[in-house]
């Protein structure tokens, strides 16, 4: 039992388990200055509901499909309600060694590779969300093969993926040159210190991408940009560079990040470039962020294989002689520059603080205090938010 | 098992199970009267196709995710396909109390309450469906917080609930003040009489929404509407107040039900106020319902914690020495009135006869006749319908 | 355990399952003669994922819900983006029989009733696609009643099924006589030798449909029309009627089919017939395809109730001292007629070698290699491509 049951052969050559999550949000924003006339939504939102299956089908053979229905929660006119995850299956038979085919994560980037249900903060950092949306970047979930080795202390992946502006291939118009884009996707990470309650990681990944025809279709190769790390309550993006017509694009990032008992910290620095069709210039963005955490219960944070992991509370809540379950407090610092050359995409500081209560190792509720300060071609937005999460996981 | 596997920890601490429903329609119309051009479209209809799953992590902590796949059966050029219905996380660790977080049923009428496998005819009634609408009026699943209290024999519950037209909270447009909208909603029980097969019910239901920024969207606050009570095989509704600018809007609700040896009998009033912007005059409406029901085979409906459910077929049916089922007769009159002032909603009555047949506890088979005779500006229309149903609900 | 667990109960009145497949596909085109001027895009699709449960309630009574969730993993713009496949209830109290209600596949060509995991090629022939499509012809997924007998050594299924347009159901426009088409299906198979590696088939279907009052919509009461059997990673189509306005149209199917140790073949040929609206002629197409397969590794397909199944590979693959799973090798010779009076659908050859490997039961990894020749109203497309998928069962 992990949240829900996991059914496994007694001689473990098969496995089963139905695996989910429920994430619901409650967002108030407060614009404080700049000159941008923006009023944000305060509101609601179901930030993610899955459902999924995995299993092992004879011993070597691992599959995992999951589907996200949050958007079809509310809004009955919105065109995209589901979004599948994963969706791959996984050959485990070579030593210390991962085949996986089908959609699953790129690896790249630390923050975008944790689990929702694992991160210290409601929302991922600017940069990371940037230059690795699935849709309109390079990272998350796409599809495509990918090798994975795990070693004594230290992870080697690497990946060939197809699109992220999938749609574009999906029928040939007479004439056009629309091929797929895809992309070299590689990461490597290296724990010179993990014990439990004792982490030193040091960790590097980035890809090279080529927009394939994608480029015919007004130049929407590409296109870096992020919301102000509150929840999708209000969807407004501060930065945006909008569509950009590549022939290739790359981003790269430097993770490091640790553990001492109950303290725990974590950065990442990460550039993207983007060659331009049509003779125009090269463009170089880059952003990051810096977190620390303490848990005030004196649990530590998890750490294996290149991947850190929520708290698991020592005394789960309950009000019939129960314990208090886990508490953590964190802040981080959050930056991104999406300004090169004439390009104007932006750029923004955000500054968070965050209160996580973990009654179990299944739940969290997470309040955020977020004060973000956007600038983008003259428009200034400074203000601040409060959002609030409860989640499960199963 | 209840219809299907329910997996428990020995201690109870744990449980889980996939849940979900099929319902399959097909319905016939005859307009038989009236100046109305209409003619209904006859069909078939996958009318509810569910899967779900809800557990209990850890003692008191309960999730219920649960989504609709029933408009994807066969239009594939819908944009909703999905409907995200339960999904929700519960605390149940003080003693007869239910907190509950994240999208679900608002505590309004008993009718609207009642799950669609234990409801007598194929729809809700008129004036539950129109005051009550997910999208367009106030109850129904939405994202919130209540609490609710289970005493011996009576409940009380409370929560404050988030938007209808969530829509319009997900981008904010420069300089429009569109806050999801949001409500207080509540419901009282009380049974005097609660035995097996001998129950009187009393209860009372209402809700206050602001309609938060969402009247600057062309004043589509709230709509109350209703369809003929023939299965959604064609979407006309005959009533409709079109979209209404408001600043508040409230709804309440007297219910009264019984059961006594094989009869049941349920009624419910319900009223709605619309506070109309810019100095328009408030619009007041209101409808109901009257229905009696006979179970041929002798068994009684079931009554629990303030909701009425299914009979449970004493013995199940099988060609190979096996019973009857259970066989049920009702019949319901139905009412609503949403001309008010100068808006004119229309009004309409309508009379069902339905006859059902539940081979066993999880399958039920029915066919109702339904007269409609409705009238909206002017215009009438007169008809009857026959929508047969089959469904099954693990 | 059958790919994921299957629960059952002790006396066998109840069972439970939670099914699913994951395909990914990756396709690689090349134009090389014709005068079109088409250029097919290369790429990767989920060309399908699916989660279901099917069970058993109370002995007599079945039901499966199965949706479809594999367009929704990449597209975000796309209007359809789930599937619902099986929805229906089935009673199975009368022995050797089984009455289906909901919505099911129709009883109508072998290659159409034999799933997904069963295909020995990636897609399905030219012909059985087009005269048998969900949407825009008479077969597939439909909601409707069907009874089917087993007996001995053959099969005999007949059904009523409503709408393959049924978007079109859904409201009813004033004065528009609009309602659901529907039809009657049904197929008949006799398999004189069928012993473990000895199978001859020989079968027959097809269907009459009324078009109902869809034909009030600018005549898209039918279309026939089919991909060049190379996945969905390009949807351009080849050959097509366009919508054609008809009063009924009709399809009917001989079938052919053996396994001899490791050989296997099957053979269909397909006819369809419009009758169009409005004094204009009847049209008929036709098709079919030849194909043969041969297990490298020895074992047989399987055949059961009318339909052939998968490889069981003998030694499943493991570099742990396992064996090398099955091996499989097969050819394929497809063709259709959409040419007919005045009509100039087109007409397509297609020539398909496929190099299958079953690692083991659950799961398949395919290599086609398809060369289409088609013709529609003098444009002339050549070319061949590679597609290769991966796919799991459970």
């Amino acid at each position: 039992f992990k949240g829900g049951p996991a059914f496994e052969a007694a001689d473990g050559s098969w496995s089963f388990k139905v695996r989910g999550r429920i994430e619901a949000d409650a967002a108030f924003y407060n614009k404080s200055g700049g000159n941008s006339p923006i009023d944000f939504n305060n509101g609601t939102e179901l930030r993610r509901a899955r459902i999924g299956v995995d299993g092992k089908v004879l011993n070597d053979w691992l599959y995992r499909l999951e589907a996200d229905f949050a958007k079809a929660s509310r809004n009955d006119s919105a065109s995209s309600e589901i979004d599948v995850k994963d969706a791959y299956i996984a050959f485990t038979g070579i030593e210390n060694t991962r085949i996986t085919v089908g959609q699953h994560k790129t690896p790249n980037s630390l923050e975008q590779l944790v689990s929702s249900t694992d991160l210290v903060f409601t929302e991922r950092p600017l940069a990371v969300e940037a230059f690795n949306h699935r849709l309109t970047a390079g990272g998350d979930f796409k599809a495509g093969v990918s090798v994975g080795y795990t070693g004594e202390n230290y992870t080697l992946t690497t990946g060939l993926f197809g699109a992220n502006f999938a749609a574009s291939s999906d029928s040939s118009a007479l004439g056009a040159a629309n091929d797929e884009g895809w992309g070299v996707h590689g990461r490597g990470t290296f724990a010179p210190i993990q014990e439990k309650g004792k982490v030193l990681h040091l960790g590097a990944s980035g890809y090279w991408r080529d927009a394939g025809g994608q480029n015919g279709f007004g130049g929407t190769s590409v296109r870096f940009r992020s919301g102000p790390e509150v929840s999708a309550v209000d969807n407004t993006r501060l930065v945006d560079t909008g569509n950009l017509a590549a022939d290739t694009y790359t981003s790269a990032g430097a993770e490091l990040g640790g553990i001492y008992g109950p303290f725990h910290a974590q950065a990442e620095y990460l550039v993207a470039s983007v060659d331009q069709t049509a003779g125009l210039p090269s463009l170089d963005f880059d952003g990051g962020y810096v977190q620390l955490g303490y848990v005030l219960t004196g649990e530590s944070r998890n750490y294996k294989n290149g991947l850190f992991s929520r708290v698991k509370p020592a005394n789960p809540f309950s009000l019939k002689g129960g314990g208090a379950g886990a508490w953590e407090i964190a802040t981080r610092f959050s930056t991104i520059d999406l300004n090169d050359d004439a390009l104007r995409g932006g750029s923004q500081d955000n500054y968070t603080a965050a209160l996580n209560w973990y009654p179990n190792e299944y739940i969290r509720v997470g309040v955020d205090y977020v004060r973000f300060d956007a600038e983008r071609n003259g428009i200034t937005t400074e203000g601040d938010a409060v959002v609030s999460r409860i989640g499960v996981a199963w």
